[in-house]
């Protein structure tokens, strides 16, 4: 397989919805075009998710970490450039550029896991897949979204119940609400003087229809650590660092 | 102007984010991609967001119906098919038919005003656009829709503190939410086991960046009442009915 088939490039409008008050593209709709783009890029490269669900098996976002020197505004368009670049242990690795009137504005960085549908246990396929590998090497961003730690000073806390809303096919928290959650935490005048410049996130474990979710928020200067957990399941699922 | 300017056509894609755990299209993002096809074709129509802007003037969507015969499932794509119905007193009317795989599934009748940002009053700008009236007898669905009333038994009530995903570029709550609370407020076998027919929202003040929301929702028998408060402010904001 060449590099061009392993390099897929599409553009996505900034339509309103996408916009926050500022008329800047919300980081979650940034996210959630990306997920759809490696989705398709998944299918095309044979591994989608018909073809996973046919053997009982699955995707999932597990990292990524996303570097941003601005966000674009509304009315406008981005384009995202992906590829996928490897492995690391189970992690199916993938990287891509993001573009606005053809200036590079954000990178990313992500690891994924094929997780088996009836034990849950992640499971790698790349046996068969060597061009996988071929880009192992180009980097948007050079590292591995490490395990985060939550550290910093206690400073809110947000109650959510995980409602129709929140979920996706399989009964669980959308990976975008996740994102949602975190500038959600913020008051206005917060969010319009402070743009963020990067974000990591870790996915530990699902969170379920109905459950009452509790989004802690940590500060250490420049940095905000956010732990989510469901305090009724003695869980933590989710952390994220936003750098400002 | 020809009647086929008049009607504008556009494909949306069902990605994933539009699908719920039934895997079908939400109600929401339904209403999401026909109020992106509006937008557009008020803008070719010279009646766009920047060309009412430099006079002091926006669009609001003030209330609508919506019939569904079905909700189509992802993986998939619908078609909009809509056009300006002439007006009725303040209100712009617009119209639209929506097919999946050729079918029609669902009609929408809607009614818009154009307000003064400043006075917030609504302000009409038809004498000078005479094509808007040209389709005025071509009906999705023939009726205006009429002012809700709030009836029925209580049976829920919903909290929820307006936060920074909910908001649109005015600082008001986004369309899109009201819409995504009113199936927030059901369990998941309810909506497993009652498909929706028809869809009736009445938009009636505006909601800030802070407020505190409180969803109320009535019951009779197949008819299923909303209302929406700011009780902090003593206001109703909205009004919607379902129809099972």
């Amino acid at each position: 397989m060449s590099e061009d088939q392993l390099i897929l490039q599409r553009k996505f409008p900034i339509t309103s919805r996408h916009a926050d008050f500022k008329s800047e593209l919300r980081i979650s709709s940034l996210i959630n075009d990306y997920i759809q783009i490696a989705w398709q890029h998944a299918e095309e490269l044979g591994l989608g998710y018909l073809h996973l669900k046919e053997q009982g098996l699955g995707w999932v976002l597990s990292r990524f970490t996303l570097n941003l020197d601005y966000l674009p505004k509304w009315p406008g368009e981005i384009e995202i450039k992906t590829w996928p670049k490897g492995m690391n242990r189970l992690f199916y690795l993938r990287d891509a550029e993001i573009f606005n009137e053809g200036k590079k504005f954000a990178s990313i960085t992500s690891a994924w896991l094929i997780f088996d549908i009836n034990s849950k246990r992640p499971k790698v396929l790349y046996q068969d897949r060597p061009y996988l590998h071929s880009l192992a090497d180009k980097h948007a961003i050079d590292e591995i979204t490490p395990s985060l730690k939550t550290e910093g000073i206690p400073v809110e806390s947000m109650e959510h119940e995980i409602r129709y809303n929140d979920i996706d096919v399989n009964l669980h928290l959308t990976t975008v609400r996740y994102l949602d959650f975190l500038l959600d935490s913020y008051d206005i005048e917060f969010i319009r003087k402070n743009p963020p410049k990067k974000l990591r996130v870790n996915f530990l474990k699902e969170v379920a229809f109905g459950d009452k979710t509790v989004l802690q928020r940590l500060e250490n200067e420049k940095i905000h650590s956010f732990e989510l957990s469901t305090p009724g399941k003695n869980a933590i699922n989710f952390r994220a660092e936003i750098t400002y």
